[in-house]
């Protein structure tokens, strides 16, 4: 039941239609835990610079998430910022400075290297592989990637590929990845690349899951109001490995499940300002929720 | 057990990115009665000009749709083109001539005042609402509508929703009926002017249906090679009443099993050209369809 997720601590300045937050906590890695920490333990790896702020370290460790394979670094916390378009549909990046996480070597606390899950968060390929040569023997693992590491190191992407698990796209790099239009082609193909699963994130459209013994839809969660959709992959993520690192294995019927935990994880996420809801949410109330989406799907 | 349908039949005019077909058999009310056709008897009332051909007589007769309440007019049948951009998601109508369905005043036979199901598709809600004038005490209508007529004649419209037991809208005219962004909002807004049930299509990323008792959102059926979209709302449309009218009511679990109906029947509809894969589908088909699609969203 060990988890353990490598990915980025960030500061983001986000602007939506409705308002403006600079500095913000935010980070795969972040969103991921805070995700993951309401099924069971997780450890996170990653890297912040000397301004990152105690408050967010406090709360990170409050909610459970093992922090001693977190490295504070001489420099600046990872800056990001972007803006939504009112209809949410566009995401413009209106800058990323790597600071800190440019030179980040991971480093797997010995403690760490026993994971039986791993979540490797978006990060430059190379890095996601270092971090995987450290844990001994996982039993899944699943990588996330973005467009960025498609267009420009899409040999270490492959390479990686072959070592994992399962990897989580979106539609955009699904299609990007394989030159594939229709997306449930794209996750097929995506499938001859290595990974026994593909989970397909679509956004305010669902997610499906593909792969051996396993076919799965579902809708997202109908969310009333998005106020920031910022992290909600990285939840989504957090919610699904934090299910299959509780229920112990990745058979079909847990991933399907998985799957549920995820969508569930991501509506809360959106539902506030960066982390601001995540970090509140309760287990019971992913539990009602994923009650409520269950009722909505079933046939 | 009975279902009537009102609309249009038409000569349509295709460009996909790949090919163009032109005056192939279209209309609202042809794809909606071939579809439903499959579940059980439908009649068809509707309007088309002199040069409709025999062979699309033929086909809709032999498909066990009714036709005795299709008028034939001195004139030009209903003529629509249209083209579709290579990713689906935009649909440019290049022309629209209404010919003879421009003063079409529906006349529902004798026969077919007793209907138990209506479906009163896209057309002008004045004459929805002379259709529906004519049917003597339905157990379930359901009006489709298009974004032309939430412009233009809105007032005509929101006197047919008071008088409907559901309407099938497409995001974009939920959006726009209500003004609300949020799809959720759009549903639930709906049902304020008078429905009691909203089917929302959303083209590849499946239905949702809201209503009393009722809150089902299903996925479509995962095409792997999109050959023409038109139409699938529409097949939609007849898979739902046609399943619903077979079933003989239309409580809220029958409607949550007729939307998996709905969504096999517009799966077939866009594998062919026009109506082309739709009409030579099975009930077998339809039923193997219904199956996969239950398999890949129960969790």
């Amino acid at each position: 039941m060990s988890l353990l997720a490598i990915g980025t601590l960030a500061y983001d300045t986000i602007e939506t239609a409705s308002a403006t937050r600079e500095e913000q906590l935010g980070g795969s890695a972040t969103y991921f835990s805070l995700a993951a920490a309401l099924f069971g333990p997780v450890a996170l790896v990653g890297v912040v610079g000397d301004d990152f702020r105690k408050k967010d370290t406090e709360l990170l460790g409050s909610r459970g998430v093992d922090l001693s394979g977190l490295e504070v670094a001489k420099g600046k916390t990872f800056r990001w910022a972007g803006r939504y378009e009112a209809d949410w549909n566009t995401r413009h990046t209106i800058s990323t400075s790597l600071n800190v996480f440019e030179h980040f070597d991971p480093k797997v606390p010995h403690a760490s290297r026993s994971a039986r899950f791993l979540f490797l968060a978006n990060a430059a390929p190379e890095i996601q592989a270092k971090a995987l040569a450290q844990v001994v023997s996982p039993v899944f693992v699943m990588a996330d990637t973005m467009n960025l590491w498609i267009d420009i190191a899409k040999p270490a992407l492959l390479d990686l590929l072959r070592k994992v698990d399962a990897v989580i796209l979106n539609d955009e790099e699904a299609r990007m990845l394989t030159g594939e239009k229709n997306l449930l082609r794209a996750a097929t193909k995506t499938l001859t690349l290595g990974p026994r699963f593909v989970v397909l994130k679509k956004g305010e459209h669902g997610a499906f899951l593909i792969g051996k013994g396993a076919h799965f839809a579902l809708p997202a969660y109908p969310v009333e109001e998005v106020v920031d959709p910022t992290g909600a992959g990285d939840s989504f993520a957090g919610g699904f490995m934090g299910h299959v690192a509780a229920e112990g294995n990745a058979e079909p019927a847990t991933l399907r499940r998985s799957m549920v935990h995820g969508t569930a994880a991501a509506s809360f996420c959106v539902e506030g300002f960066g982390v601001e809801r995540l970090a509140r949410c309760t287990k019971a109330e992913i539990d009602a929720r994923c009650g409520e989406l269950r009722a909505i799907v079933t046939v």
